[in-house]
């Protein structure tokens, strides 16, 4: 493929006509929110399996009109962007490249090399693969915002055939609603997110699981806090966790090093272990300084 | 000791004339604060190792006057709360005890077996510990707020031997700072502690260390919750799990065991058994309910 087929000036600029979310959920319908409240294109078009719940999108304001059949649905948008789960994201691509030709296409999966490469054997398909890091433990297009990309990193992960400008769109795409973007290679990001945000989510859970029943009315913030994002639904937890799973299992065994000095140094009672252990945890933690501070 | 020898009526109702606070750092601070902002007591009395240090708290507004010297310090108050790191509590619970024979005396260290049992050979000392809930990852009076106990849970140890009304008077004192109370067995106390405060902190640092330094500028939310706790000083966190040593192993070494459930499930590539983890895990978290909703 020629990285010079598609210039930048052969893709509309923002306001666009018609752009479709594939699953509006919490972070499809987030993105309706905000694309609309950034008047950047004349019409969301929501889809997804249930008329019903586009219907309650519709009237939340995240999409303008709802439609169960995805070809259908696309045809015309100049953006598709693929929101439902993991494991359909690459059909979900496919479908929607076959009956919008012209569309730039991007996703929210969180996790990317499974899905690049798979999609790399369709050298004509006009998709770049992205992941904001935005959510929440909730889930559902009820709890969405027009604000859930401000500030959020968004990954944007080329394969080495990616022509450089659809990098380019997909980049100033999630700028627009926003976020801050990076470009990385799949396999780097899904090593970097087993580390910041699928190993934290299994060690919330597993901490909430150890405690006793009985003494979680004493908790306080601290566990509170340590424990958030086990809160978030299994099922979805489950697909990202095993889509991920070699890089998770990496993390995993990393922290359970780390976790065997705490065993040892706390057997052997030796306080100037811990304290080295306590200053290594702080420095790390210190390095994201200011950056969230609300959680 | 006859539990009767002290009724609730021979012991003054705020507000008080003179409460002493031993050790004015982020907690001492906020009690004094909370004192001054409820007119609980018309004189707040500082001690500490620095006068200038207890300058700034009266700057802060946090005292009213400040001493280096603990017997004079707390010479005719009716409360002594001792706020000193764990390891130095005792002593100066049994230094203000002699200096201040007719006030109660209480503390806020995080462990209260060890420091019970040693002050339960002292049958005259009119002693309660007590811990409080609340705290920061930041440390220092400059950070006090005088909310900071607003609606958080103080546990209040009596021993065996501590006459019912004192263990009341103890509640009472804080609740008057805005906080909940309840009383527990001190071994209790402990084992509780171990795992909804002092286990997440040292899971927190561990996670924080586990993480590659390149890959925290990516962190988000969830890496952000998680590990917020591991910012707290490692000097003074050394000294709590230090003595507490025991029931934060016995809690470490169940967390190990749902951890090794965790990498069976994933070297496995059992989406199953990882989705009943999460399940479990959504159970124990939920079961908080939003009493934290801004951690």
């Amino acid at each position: 493929m020629d990285p010079t087929a598609d210039t930048p000036s052969d893709f509309p600029s923002p306001p666009w006509d018609r752009v479709a979310i594939i699953g509006v959920g919490l972070l499809g319908g987030s993105l309706g929110l905000a694309l609309k409240a950034r008047r950047l294109c004349r019409q969301v078009v929501g889809i997804g399996r249930n008329m019903q719940r586009l219907e309650e999108a519709i009237g939340q304001g995240a999409i303008d009109i709802g439609s169960t059949d995805l070809p259908s649905g696309v045809a015309g948008c100049q953006w598709v962007v693929v929101c439902t789960p993991i494991q359909q994201i690459a059909a979900h691509v496919l479908e929607a490249a076959k009956a919008a030709p012209h569309a730039m296409i991007t996703d929210v999966g969180s996790t990317k090399e499974s899905l690049v490469r798979q999609l790399a054997s369709f050298p004509d398909l006009r998709f770049v693969g992205s992941h904001p890091m935005a959510g929440s433990e909730k889930s559902g297009c009820q709890h969405g915002s027009a604000q859930l990309f401000d500030r959020r990193l968004v990954f944007v992960t080329p394969s080495p055939a990616t022509p450089k400008t659809w990098t380019v769109e997909v980049r100033k795409f999630w700028e627009s609603v926003g976020a801050q973007s990076i470009a990385i290679d799949p396999d780097q990001h899904d090593l970097c997110v087993a580390q910041v945000s699928h190993l934290p989510h299994l060690i919330a859970s597993a901490l909430a699981t150890s405690t006793d029943p009985h003494w979680i009315p004493m908790a306080a913030s601290g566990w509170s806090s340590t424990t958030r994002v086990a809160a978030g639904d299994p099922a979805l937890w489950t697909q990202i966790l095993m889509e991920n799973r070699t890089p998770v299992l990496q993390a995993t065994r990393k922290f359970a090093t780390i976790l065997q000095a705490w065993v040892d140094a706390l057997e052997s009672g030796d306080g100037e272990k811990i304290e080295q252990l306590l200053e290594a945890g702080k420095q790390s933690r210190d390095a994201l300084g200011n950056r969230h501070p609300s959680s």
